[in-house]
């Protein structure tokens, strides 16, 4: 494991709630990453694809980030995404989340044009860095291919690794292929590596990554902080069952829904489950299946303090 | 074919050149565009895929079209593309647009989830509609599966053309498959469908299409115009003959460096061979061959009356 990583542990990309109206809904947004923080997450990836980033507008990204900083969330705990498909935006995002000095951003490649050069791709980060132009820039890269499709091939991350060794500093790796974080991991012990499921939380640790971000962290961090927090104790092999468990569990159902549906039960706050287009909500009946599986078969409860009669 | 389209012909979707700084270049866009218009084009889309439009930044897509409608250019004649991946950045775009008279907009999906539900799909483009909230807007759906991978299904335009009958006007199908063309045109005879290459302009124009939307419009629309002109005479198919060999050349060197290589080449002006990430501009080498062999086996040259020496 790296020495000293910049960020480890558990890392929620944090669900976007929205409001009646459709937009983002700042206040319940500010209430869910400051529970996350409460309940083991060691920190945020706001606009992650969980977030449903590429859903949002630029701006109302930028007012949400600039919500949790004024709430007094600390900046140096946000690892907010601001990968889009231009140089241009993704500048914009990116000098916006530095100035306000969060610690790192999670970036995807620019994912409209399929099957990109190496050499195209080197280029778009190399602008954006350029574009950018400050030190306090560290990033995080975003290999998601089933999703975006463009992923970041081994030499690309070394390339951009050997070119930008103190900005390009770790990897969310969310392709699911244990050999491929294996290989990452192999060839560069001294990048910041976090698995993008819980699935290989244990499995990482003990190969030299430095955590997890993972969706499900916004319903059961504390969990998975448990075990980031005793790996090397004798029971982590039990922990990382029970957490993989529920976490195949929750990938039966669509996960942004479900999740969404998991807060608005346990937070009494049907609002909750709304999200935006090509998302459709889950079913009530449907989540009410889901809630009650993962608590008959796994134990999953929420209780909200705020909300008192939960517990 | 549809009784008074609004628009019909030969679109192309204009390619964006770029400045030293590697910002978009208003004045090598205006040229383009108006020597476009001279050319043949009865239409431009900015903003298509061919207008590397993802690699730019909202704010540079709304400057570029004010540009050209400064520049006395009719908005009429303008589909610009607006379609991003969240609801609110195309509603900013597509308003933008419609504010400024354009007859239509050109409208990708959201295309970073993958495989959305049909239903989701629906209520995009509904919110985005509702969103605009403007009787002068007229969609026309873009659909580019290659690129895009989340694509129109015929049940999804039959859904969004009953529900918004006088806004969802038209599609532009970019997928190279002639049955899924023909499967719209039965299935919604009143609908304006531009192939989205010129090898299916003739059968396009005979099975009931209005024109073609195309990347290689930007450097030979007077051919296609020709050909829109006289699809009914007896010369029809050999002119989409040679319009095809011309087509087939160009497609296979990478389409966008090579269009803007040309253009470089016949204004005498290397800085227009510029892309941006993840494109690569063509090597000079690679780029003269290709303008030799388009010169050689199709007779294909440009002259600008600008320059003068050219011709």
């Amino acid at each position: 494991m790296k020495s000293n990583p910049i960020f480890s542990g558990v890392i929620a990309p944090a669900l976007t709630p929205f409001g009646e109206d459709g937009s983002p809904d700042p206040d319940r947004f500010v209430d869910h990453c400051e529970w996350l923080l409460e309940d083991g997450c060691t920190g945020l990836a706001p606009f992650g694809t969980t977030s449903e980033a590429n859903s949002l507008g630029l701006d109302e990204r930028m007012e949400l980030l600039e919500e949790l900083i004024d709430a007094g969330i600390d900046p140096s705990k946000l690892m907010p995404g601001t990968g889009t498909c231009s140089t241009a935006d993704t500048a914009i995002l990116t000098q916006h989340a530095v100035d306000l000095g969060c610690g790192g951003v999670l970036m995807l490649p620019p994912f409209y044009y399929k099957n990109p050069s190496e050499e195209g791709l080197f280029r778009y980060f190399a602008d954006v860095i350029d574009e950018v132009g400050d030190d306090r820039l560290r990033i995080y890269l975003y290999h998601i291919p089933p999703v975006a499709q463009v992923g970041f091939p081994l030499s690309l991350i070394g390339r951009l690794k050997k070119e930008f060794p103190e900005i390009v500093v770790g990897l969310k790796d969310s392709s699911g292929d244990w050999n491929n974080m294996k290989a990452i991991l192999e060839a560069f012990p001294d990048f910041e590596l976090f698995p993008g499921s819980e699935l290989y939380l244990l499995q990482g640790l003990r190969a030299g990554s430095v955590g997890t971000i993972s969706a499900t962290a916004n319903i059961s961090a504390r969990a998975m902080r448990d075990l980031y927090d005793n790996w090397q104790s004798s029971g982590a092999d039990a922990l990382q069952e029970k957490i993989s468990a529920m976490r195949k569990t929750v990938q039966t159902y669509p996960v942004i829904p479900l999740l969404k549906s998991v807060i608005a039960h346990y937070r009494e706050d049907a609002g909750w489950a709304d999200v935006r287009p090509p998302f459709v909500p889950m079913p009530q009946a449907e989540a009410e299946k889901a809630i009650r599986q993962l608590a008959d078969q796994h134990g999953f409860t929420l209780a909200f303090e705020d909300e008192g009669d939960d517990d």
